[in-house]
Order: structure tokens, then sequence, then C-alpha cells
């Protein structure tokens, strides 16, 4: 992404897809621009604090666990303190959790929990950074949607489509319940907000990552983060409001529901 | 429906469509059939505890809050009981709840409080009433699937359809986006309940109500529940393994995801 988004964060940001997006992000600089790292215990986040030292001053470690309300509120203030009357320009919603079990061996906790990160993190960060993107909206000079103007890109994947559940239960067993139902109802969710915000001028998109060697897609992923990453940055920098509400993968192709 | 569905239960009986699922499924007996009406708080259930007294020892009213583990673990001991060895033949979850806010104004309790109900109840059914549903299996001399053998029938409706949101956000701006989100999830969940289920035999299939006048479905509602019951239920008779998973309104057409 070579081009003027200025503002952008991206939560889940310490490992795996997330510290992937931070990586690229930062080595293809533009002036001005900062990138705000989203991660649960920043003590912990060694490739991040590495990153952030070789970029100094453009990439911002922020405390964030996208499941509790009080630390989403608190980020979006520092941020904002950071942003000032720019505003955020790009919210990539990353973070995600994933448990390994199905119906029968499942306890309603861990459906309570993936659903509490995974779907009502995302609307956290979006109602929490609502103002932030508003004004990045206001303050843009571009009059269409795009990354560059306000943008919320959330991580999705094939698992939550529906369709291909009978296909996608036999292919990836180990892709737990909670993780496909979490990922259907994210679905819903942003197409829904495509619809509201779309008066606001804010884009909504969902990605899917493709199968990635990640902790979270294990050792047989097909393609590696990077691959990944720089597929879904070029994506997201082409982004139009004909695609507000769209389900893509990372080569830009449309996914089914 | 006619057949020989024997011991059965609809969540959320006390009103709308549950109520009317139990009143038409009374009066059509059916020789050892129990019904379970199963509703939050019976001494509330007017309307029930007057047919269940029109049709005595058919209808069974359960306490039943399916948004809590506790109660559903003790529905299901009182329903065992009851049924002995014969086992549940057909579930159907029916009991629902809906806010009325979207994104701007929701609160995230709201989302949990309609995760909890719509989804998480289901779940919590589905997962304690195995043992019952597996029993009916065991107990059915029917060798295919079907609502005779053992069935879970999760209402679910077109506000889940995220293919159609763009055109059901305009038409429907009341139905907030909680009770979207939450139907696009039990989707998902029937869907993968389907392939997990198959080997034991029991049929997992959504339907859609159509747009009923009931206290959800407001009064510009286009047919009375009890056109859409009737309709359900002649479609869950005539159910067959080629529908287990399958998502499809109450005249028996498919549905979109």
């Amino acid at each position: 992404m070579a081009g003027k988004t200025c503002n952008i964060l991206v939560t889940g940001a310490n490992r795996g897809l997330g510290l992937e997006i931070i990586k690229q992000l930062a080595e293809k600089p533009c002036p001005g621009r900062r990138i705000f790292a989203g991660c649960r215990d920043p003590s912990k986040a060694e490739g991040l604090e590495k990153l952030s030292k070789k970029h100094s001053g453009v990439i911002h470690i922020i405390r964030l666990d996208v499941g509790d309300n009080a630390s989403v509120l608190e980020a979006a203030k520092q941020v904002s303190s950071i942003v000032g009357g720019d505003g955020l320009n790009l919210l990539v919603n990353n973070a995600a959790m994933m448990y390994y079990s199905n119906m029968k061996e499942s306890v309603p906790s861990e459906m309570e929990n993936t659903f509490n990160v995974n779907v009502m993190g995302p609307m956290r960060m979006t109602k929490e950074f609502l103002p932030l993107l508003q004004m990045a909206v206001k303050k843009s000079s571009e009059s269409s949607m795009s990354c560059r103007r306000a943008a919320v890109i959330n991580i999705s994947g094939m698992m939550g489509c529906i369709e291909q559940v009978p296909a996608t239960y036999g292919l990836f067993p180990f892709v737990g319940l909670p993780y496909r139902v979490s990922k259907a109802a994210l679905n819903m969710m942003t197409v829904c907000n495509a619809e509201e915000f779309k008066g606001d001028g804010i884009l909504f998109t969902l990605l899917h990552p493709g199968w990635v060697r990640t902790d979270m897609g294990g050792p047989d992923g097909k393609i590696e983060a990077a691959e990944s990453v720089s597929g879904m940055l070029g994506v997201i920098e082409k982004l139009t409001e004909e695609h507000n509400g769209a389900f893509l993968n990372y080569k830009g192709q449309p996914m089914s529901w």
C-alpha cells in the first residue's frame, strides 16, 4: 500500500497476519503515516517491539484487548490524542481467537468467548473509533469511498462461508464450531455496517486472507503470511464504493456467503 | 403433521409462532404423542395454559429459559423423566428475542443477550437433549432421516440471509443488527450441526417462517401465524436426509445464505 492512507490501526498485531501487516505497511513508508499496532500485552510482543524500534515514530504500539469494553475505550482515547483532528483512515479488525471443538465437545463458554472477541471485538472497535473515522472523512480531500478516506476492513475467512460448509467441514476438521459461527456472524455484521454507514462515507469490506501458515492456520497452510498480506494490502488499496459490503479473498476475488 | 412424530418439544411456546405450533400439533392428535411446550414463565403463559387444559395429557408445559444453562439442564431432566426410553423425536428451537437497534444505537449487552438466546439457546438445547434425540433414533423403526425418527428444526428467517441485506436493510429498518447477526450465526451453527450429527442419524434443518403478524413481526406482516405454522409443519413432515443442513421457507422453497 504505497498510497496516502495516513492513519492506520491494526488489531491483533503481535503475531501472525497482524504483525505481517504492520511490517509491510512500515516498509513502504508514506510521509506522515502513523501505524497503530494494537495488542493485548505489549510487554510480550517482541516481534512488534523490534519492528517499532526499527520504524521509530511511525509504529505506535497500543495496549488493546478487543474483548474488553474498557480497553477499547482507552485505546481510542490514546489514538485520538496522537492523531488529533486527522482522525483514523483505516481500521483493520484482525484480532481473532479459535477453539478446536465441535458441538459435542464444546462448552458454552467457548462459544461466548469466541463471539466476544471475533464479533463483539470488531463491534466495539467500530463503535469507539467511529468519531475518528468520521473525522478522517471530513478531513479527506477524496470525495468517494476508499482506504485513504475512511475504511473498516474486517478479516473474516472461508470458514465463515455457510455455503461451503459441507466441503470445508471435511477438509478442515480442526476448525472449531465457535470460530465458524463467529465468522458468519461477523460477515452479517459487516454487511449491515456497510449499509448503515454508507451515508457517513465509511467503507466496510470483508477479507479472506487465504489459508495461511500462521499459529492459527497451522503448518499445512497453502501460503505464507507475507503473500497473504501483500495480496490483502493490494486489494485494500484498490477498494472503492462498489466494494462496500463485499467479501473478497486476498487476490481480490469475491467469496460466497 | 398427521404423521407419527411422537415426542415433540417446542421452545418459546407461550406466544406467537411457538404457541401456534403447539395448537396445531395438538389439534391433529396422534396416538401416544407428547407435546412439550417450553416457556420461561408458565404462570404468565395463559394461552398455553388454556390449550394444555383442552388437550390434557398431551401438552406438557415445561419451565424453560434457553438463555440459561441450568434451566435447559433441568428441562432436559424433566422431559427425560416423562418420555423414558422413547426419547425425543422432534426439537423445534423457536425461542428468540429481538432488539430494534442498529450499530450506532446498540450497546454491547444487546448483542450479547441476543446471541445468548438466539444462538446459545439452540446450542444448549441441542447439547442437553442430544441423549434423548439419540435414544429416539435407536427406538425408531425408520432407517432414514425424518422428523419421525429424530430432527432438530431451528427457526431462522430471511433476516439471517447475508446476501439479502442490501434489500432487507431498506425494507425492514426496524429489525435490529443483533437479531440479523444472531440469525446468520444460527444458520452457520445449524449447517455445521447437520454435518456433525449426520452419523447419529439426526436431521438438522433451518426454517424461515415468512413475515408473520406476531409480536415480533409486527402488524404489517404478510401472513398470519396460522398460515406460517401450517406451512412449516407440512414442510417438517416431508423432510428427508436431502434436507439435512437445508434452509427452507414455510412453503418448502430453499432460501439463500
